[in-house]
């Protein structure tokens, strides 16, 4: 049987990250891989419901460390349920987004602090950290018209420009902790950027 | 305006926890101070939908230390959302099970270590830890007579019966590690546990 791997595709709203990842899975079948795309909740029902939660308006009074337990505890049973059973059956999992953006929302953004959300994701991730982090890396203001090109102008209000700004200066400290991290200039042409991060996994693959 | 003060009450099922809080509020109200008598997730919304997904049977898949993540997330809630604004305007907060429970259940019971508890629950608490912890220290085999006489006795089936034990050696484990408990000998009639109880809650009062 292959080995499995588990690689995470990191980075802010308008990265690429769904594009990207939904052609290289595409790719890497098309090798003869077996794939799974997946990103949190991942349709685990548990994990589901914990979103539910979550994102449910009316609740407004939500503490943010709260939030940041919820979020490990979906990413928890995301990961049992569905990550870890993947990569030992020899899959390729890829998954948009994981803990590096809990510490850049809810680390930077929030202020919590990352060795506080560190903490708590230690104990949800345990010894089943990814085997990669590949980080599409993106200019702040190429990555906000990507999104106003894709969402209402009037959504991206002042307070949420503000947060936009944080969580891509908590995206720049977690690449200055987390040297490890494969870094994919996110700004050129898609087929670009999918070959770059395929190359980097078919070079963890054959390592 | 008077101080206020958080005191937990702990103590295995059957050790009396609830008989002996309603009185003892009723006598500290009696006296004429302001009493908020809680246990998690205490009617808090977001709490109470926390705590159904843990207890939905249908969720039989939840991995331990998902479990122990959405009792952090619980936690948490009821603590800003109750315990802390009553202590602040100075009322006194009792409140039954808090974090030695988790240790003893899911620290010990469960097998997931006490430090790993900590780590989580020192995320959730943040510096309102109680003021005062008053453990109700029963034998374990009083203690189950107590749930018998209460519950069908089918439902103490072999395993319940064995995770009673683990539990119970949990919260031994637990008064080894905290020497600053207070035990209150709950073997005794509850009259005197509630003399007991009240009489440690009033010396810190009066510190």
């Amino acid at each position: 049987m292959n080995k499995g791997y588990f690689i995470v595709l990191e980075g802010p709203d308008g990265s690429g990250k769904s594009s990207v990842s939904d052609i290289v899975c595409e790719k890497l079948t098309e090798k003869g891989y077996e794939v799974v795309h997946t990103r949190e909740p991942g349709g685990i029902e548990i994990a589901e419901e914990i979103r539910n939660i979550i994102l449910d308006p009316k609740n407004t009074s939500m503490d943010a460390k709260t939030e940041a337990l919820l979020y490990a505890a979906s990413r928890r049973q995301h990961l049992v349920e569905k990550v870890v059973p993947a990569k030992s059956q020899g899959k390729i999992v890829i998954c948009e987004r994981f803990v590096y953006s809990s510490l850049a929302y809810q680390g930077y953004g929030r202020g919590l602090g990352f060795d506080e959300i560190l903490k708590i994701n230690d104990f949800a991730i345990g010894s089943d950290y990814p085997d990669m982090t590949i980080y599409l890396d993106i200019n702040e203001e190429v990555g906000l018209k990507r999104i106003e090109s894709r969402t209402f102008k009037d959504r991206l209000d002042k307070e949420s420009l503000s947060f936009h700004h944080l969580v891509n200066e908590g995206y720049r400290e977690v690449l200055r902790r987390f040297k490890d991290t494969k870094v994919v200039d996110a700004s050129k042409s898609i087929d670009c950027v999918v070959d770059d991060v395929l190359a980097l996994i078919i070079d963890l693959i054959n390592d």
